[in-house]
This record gives structure tokens, sequence and C-alpha cells, in this order.
């Protein structure tokens, strides 16, 4: 049995402690956070503690803190030996320089607090400065998630950057979607079945061939329509990407 | 038991078609469509025509075709008893003027041909030019939906337009993820679940407050990093989308 400290109490430092939980070849020994909020959590699970002096050895040093605090915590931790990792898709494994066995494990999921997800299925991307540590980390990851993939840092800058656009920029598209609705009375939840199911079919086809709508088929007096019902800044992203469908399907506006 | 004629061979037809045949009060008794092709899966069900003058007396005569034909279809009609509907999100009742009893029938979905769909918790939102038929039309959308809506043509307009943003839109959106994993070698599956679990996080949570990443928190460094991968349409869609982000959350870029 290995031991993991875990750093961090937010969504992904919970949702990793509950998965390694179950794990079979790894237990969790303790979790640091800087202050003592959250840290009530895991106090009847194992040790825990807001002073990184008391942080013990381990055989893995999981890093699951915001990524702009990543370099402090790096920086603090005194004992270098452990196979030390941050999970973030967005930071570079250089930060992890002072360690002699570094890498990265990056879940490719959006965590809530209040959500349980099956780690199974969550897609792991795991990265190591030393090739020795391959299979170690593989067995980490295996421990937890059926679904590993061996991502590069220069990789991984592009996969973060293209969660960027399915998740944050999505979002941002159901937020407006949900603020035309509003406007006009209309209750959001009427689009919940097609939210779910444009997500759906992203899956099981190519997104390219799944598109739609009036955008696709050039229809100007629908486009004209829609724009007129729209605000400054929405007409703005209308025309942006109904002209960046135009221009993927092949014909210009 | 009354009796529809659906007009129209593809996929709202005939998901259209499906649903009624397990519904308790109605009945399709004929399917017309302007080419034999598409007619050969309701042969052996009902009555088929590509004439449409032979379309038979019906209680209602449901139009599930292309947007732009529904207005062709509407002036070849004949019968003008039956209470006439479309289907569309897109096109004004009007277009239906010449039927004393006219409506719309929009189901809130986006529908493929080998996808089935549990056709009861698909949003129905109805429509009628003569107040006197919502009670008939009410019990046709209930006989295959749990969720109906009186929704006014003003309302789905911007409704159509909302559904726009959160599929078309969204799923452009998914096109350019999908882009950038190819161009770096990394497999797009990997970002599956994250594309699942943010279309469920915006049903269970308002978007807006569903919102992460370097746009909300304004992270410039990540910003400018990630604009430095992507081609000069790309940048204009992530600038936009950002400050769009950073509009609806407050702070300017």
């Amino acid at each position: 049995m290995k031991s993991i400290v875990i750093f961090g109490a937010g969504n992904v430092a919970t949702h990793l402690f509950h998965a390694f939980s179950k794990a079979r070849d790894f237990r969790v020994i303790q979790v640091y956070n800087h202050r003592q909020e959250g840290l009530e959590n895991f106090n009847s699970f194992c040790k825990t503690t807001t002073n990184i002096n008391e942080v013990e050895p381990a055989d893995v040093y999981l890093i699951a803190v915001k990524d702009d605090v990543i370099p402090a915590i790096a920086n603090s931790i005194r004992y270098k030996n452990a196979l030390t990792l941050h999970t973030s898709g967005g930071v570079s494994l250089d930060v992890l320089n002072d360690f002699p066995n570094s890498g990265v494990f990056y879940p490719v999921q959006t965590f809530s607090q209040y959500k349980p997800l099956d780690f199974n299925l969550i897609p792991v991307c795991i990265e190591v400065k030393v090739e020795e540590d391959i299979s170690f980390m593989e067995k980490l990851a295996g421990n937890i998630s059926n679904r590993i993939f061996k991502i590069n840092s220069e990789q991984r800058k592009s996969l973060h950057l293209a969660a960027v656009f399915v998740n944050n920029f999505v979002n941002h598209l159901y937020a407006e979607g949900e603020e035309i609705c509003n406007k006009n009375n209309i209750p959001f939840e009427i689009l919940h079945p097609l939210i779910e199911e444009t997500a759906a079919k992203a899956i099981i086809m190519r997104p390219e061939d799944a598109q739609t709508g009036p955008a696709k088929r050039n229809d100007q007096a629908v486009i004209n329509s829609h724009l007129s019902l729209l605000d400054p800044e929405q007409q703005k992203i209308y025309k942006l990407l109904t002209q960046s469908i135009r221009n993927l399907h092949g014909k210009e506006l």
C-alpha cells in the first residue's frame, strides 16, 4: 500500500480523496490545506493539517490547489522525495522542478461540490518528468480511472484550451440562452433536453457532422430576424459564430 | 380516436409518427411526402402518398417539413377543415392563414435519424390561432409529451433564437474544440465526459453560476498563452467570448 498526501480541500481535492478511498494500492494518509475551512470533511478519515511543516513523508504528493497557488505550495514543501504531482491542465510541469520526481495528474472534468461523479469514467492525463516513473504513475491513475492518457506538456496546453471552448465558452452560451429566455418570459427549462441532446450527439458523432441551423444552411431571413432581437454584444457573438460556421462548412456569408 | 395526417418523412416527422403510434386518442392515418424516398419507413403502418391531392381528410394535419417548404405545402392542401399545424420554431403561424383552424406544434429538440428519444420528456410548445382550439391542442400534445408549454409567436421567435445559441453555436464550439485536439494529436474523446457534465450542470444550476475558467477569473497569463495557440478566426471567437464573460461577471478585461 503506497501513501498519498493531498494538498488542497476544494472540489478537485475532495473528488480525488473519495476516488482514492476505494483504491486498492494507494491510501491517502493526510490532507493539507492553508486554512482549517474545508478540512473538517477529511478529519474523520485521515490526518489533516494547516501547517505545511507538519506534512508527512509519503510516496505521492498530490497538489490539487488553485493554479496560481501551486508554485507557493511547491516551494514550501520540505520533503522532496515523494513523486510530486499537480492536477492542473493549465500549469507547466516546470513549477515542480525542485522535485527529482515530478509529474502532472490532470483529471479532465469539471467538479462540483455536491454532485457525485464516477471517477472511473473521468479521463486522467498523465505526464512524468523522469521516464522511469511512468509505470508507477499509470498504476496510480489506473487505481481510480479506466481512462488514462499520456499527454505531454505541449499537448496538455492545447487540451486545456480545447476544454475552455467546450466547457467555459459553451457554458457562457447557455447563459446567453437563458438571458434571452428570461427577457421574454420563457422558462429556460424548455431548453434543457436540447442542451443534453446536443452534448450527447457530439459524443456519438463528429460535432462538425452534427451541425444544423440557419448559419449552416445560410438562411439570411432567419439570421436577420434573429439579429434584430439581440443586444449589440449578443449580435457580435451571433455574427461571429455564424460566420465561423459558414467558413467551416465551405460557403461565404 | 382522432385522425392525423403527417406531411414530411424526415427526422421530425419520423419521431412524431413513432410517438403518436403509442398515443391513446390519436392515430396517424397517412403520411405525405413530396417524393417516395423516406415513405418506405411508414408503408407498413399506414397509407402513404407523394400526391398532395390524394391527402385524406383528417382531424389534424401536422406539417413537419423544412421551414422554407411549409408555405408551399400549406398552399397545396385543398382540405381546409383540419386543425392544421406546423412544427417549426422559426416560422410564423401566419403561413397557415388560409386555414380557419391552425396552430404551431413545436417540439424543442434536435432529432437524429437513428437515435431514439423518449418523446414524453421533450417539451412541446403549442400555439393556436383560435382560442377554442386550445384544449384539443393540449390533448394532442399531452398524448405524446408530459411537458406542454403555451408559447406565443413572439416568444417562440426568441425561444428559437435561444435554441440557436445552446444548440447550433454550442455545437460549433465543440467542433472548434475537436479541431484544436486534432491539430495536436489529442484524442477528442478525452473531452467527452467534460462536454456531458457541462451540459448536466447547466440543468441543475443556473449557467451563470456554473461559470469557471480563465475568463471569469481574469487570468491574463493563461488567456494570452491560449491566444498564441489559436488561428486568427479562433482568436476572434476566444477574445469575444472572454470579453462577454468578463462583462457578465462584472469586470472589464
